[in-house]
């Protein structure tokens, strides 16, 4: 187990080393140390040698000149100048709370960006301003659409982000597969197989191989099959892509270009728009209603589902209440990082001379 | 078969019979028609006696006061007045519309309404402005949220529409459950068992029964199982629960009330808000980039995925093409109506004595 707080110093100072501002580097460190906290080990500093190896292929900007380049009242379209998405989403947000506390609501679509990060931590930065977050990314072709044996969209995350009074805020946050690349990952270090329904072969026959998506097979989307729903998965995926990326202008479908995927991902020259793009809003509570009405509401909400008669000794959770039962254990016990991921972490800290 | 501009007339007879305006009856009979049309059979005519049934119970006012009862240059609250939800849904739509023009964007929350059909025609009515779409509505309570015994939420049905350029717009409508209900009853007319993974029994195991709704079950989020996702398609039926209820003022969760499947879901008392609710938002594409380059890069988008290598010869289809391939077919054949929605039909017209 790794303390939370010693892991987070040692990622800014590597944010640092790259040449990010003080500021930017504590806002990355942050989103990384949070998924890391809420149990998405996969987004968290395991991907932290991934940033560094699109910094050594010229793909991130250190220092970007972050900017709106269109926008109306309640819309805009930033350029991430190549910069962190860690630090170019929460920009993004800012701006979105912007245009929603002065005419209710604020969307923005971005340009130009790289990877950032767990969704839901974007999402969650509208709550304490009583609004509803909104975050949402495209990412590197792994997916199949329906019936298609290539791979043209990425896990493309949702998440939203709605406030309680005396309840924590709901938070849903999800990739629109059956299940995240990370869960592959972890099967083949274990060397284990694949549940049918998350990934098909070369193909397109239903696989337990988990090792399937670098062979030339692909993630199924949410629902896994036509019969069970996968259209729905691909559709929703593929409104990520179109938000994320033909809004904002960047590249999209599969010309999303790769991160931690690099290696198995054919990488194409073919840029159909600029770098990798994001989608967020903030609607504000009262905007449509009395915010502490609504607050109350959504406490009953979550106290009904929360009571609901369940399975076994499974308790219907509410959205969030995974990652916040991990947060609330691994703030007290510390990260339990891999060893693959510990290695990463010393390599980088001898190359850049910070004590890990 | 029967001619769709002949069910049309019938359709809006019945709406008048009822007490509606002529242009209501034209909107509302408009809505069904093109379920019908679209292949969505269960969300068309075969709902006319449904609506009818509300107004016997008095639950629908045919000459409702829509009215805005809160809002922001981006954002408003409509009190449908226990309209049809087949018209209040597009007069939201028309407001959204209005603020997009105004201000980038507009959303809108209804409260006090009634069952609104298919949510891509409401979401469609923002493309031939060059706006984005958007439609959810929740319903009444078949689905049980992943580990729940309990049916705590709708099969709440979110679509967004696209403009393309010379390509069609794309059009993803979606039940978040692995099948919306209508399928089970197809089954059940049949006497045949359902695939494993959209509905489980009342002990909460997976079963094939058809009828487990009516038993004590409930039908499966997408996704089917926690391993294959089920907490996605219920995280995403809750966030179209929250914004069409909580947001708008409307019953929520296990207490929207019951439409189409009144008479085995058990009807409670409790209101916790008005009636039905539903949330609409439009989108200016212009609001984010040019609208031509946009649509544009949409065709691009569109047909790659078109163009992709598939499975056998099922080609990969774009969102909306399944409805477009049904609507130029039956604009032609004419409408497939099943004997027990035209015995549904022909009672109706003896009753308001309108000629079917």
């Amino acid at each position: 187990m790794f303390a939370s707080e010693k892991v987070r110093k040692f990622t800014e100072k590597i944010f640092k080393s790259l040449g990010c501002s003080t500021k930017d580097a504590k806002l990355a460190a942050d989103v990384l140390i949070n998924a890391d906290l809420n149990g998405v080990d996969s987004h968290g500093v395991a991907r932290l040698a991934g940033y560094v190896r699109l910094y050594d292929h010229g793909r991130l900007n250190p220092t970007p000149n972050i900017k709106i380049i269109h926008e109306t009242p309640s819309t805009a379209t930033i350029d991430g100048d190549r910069g962190l998405g860690l630090v170019v989403a929460p920009y993004a947000m800012q701006v979105a709370k912007k245009k929603a506390k002065k005419v209710g609501s604020g969307w923005v679509s971005v340009q130009n960006s790289n990877h950032f990060g767990i969704a839901g931590y974007h999402a969650a930065l509208a709550v304490s301003d009583d609004m509803i977050g909104w975050a949402m990314t495209h990412s590197a072709p792994l997916v199949v659409p329906t019936f298609s044996k290539e791979k043209l969209l990425g896990t493309n995350p949702i998440a939203v982000a709605i406030p309680a009074d005396k309840e924590p805020f709901f938070l849903a946050d999800f990739a629109t597969t059956a299940v995240a690349y990370g869960k592959m990952e972890i099967l083949q270090r274990q060397g284990k197989k694949a549940p049918i329904g998350w990934v098909q072969d070369e193909n397109g026959d239903p696989t337990d191989n988990a090792n399937a998506v670098k062979e030339g097979g692909g993630l199924l989307p949410l629902g896994g099959d036509r019969e069970h729903g996968s259209h729905k998965g691909y559709g929703l995926g593929a409104v990520v892509d179109i938000l994320s990326g033909v809004l904002s202008g960047a590249n999209f479908g599969p010309w999303v270009p790769p991160f931690a995927t690099a290696g198995f991902h054919d990488v194409t020259a073919q840029e159909v728009g600029k770098g990798t793009g994001h989608f967020l809003g903030a609607m504000r509570i009262d905007g449509f209603r009395p915010k502490e009405d609504f607050k109350q509401n959504m406490d009953i909400w979550i106290n009904r589902f929360r009571s609901a008669k369940h399975i076994d000794d499974n308790p219907v959770q509410i959205p969030g209440d995974q990652e916040r039962n991990f947060k609330a254990e691994r703030e007290i016990s510390g990260l339990p990082l891999n060893e693959k991921v510990v290695e990463s972490l010393l390599e980088l800290g001898e190359r850049f001379k910070v004590k890990f």
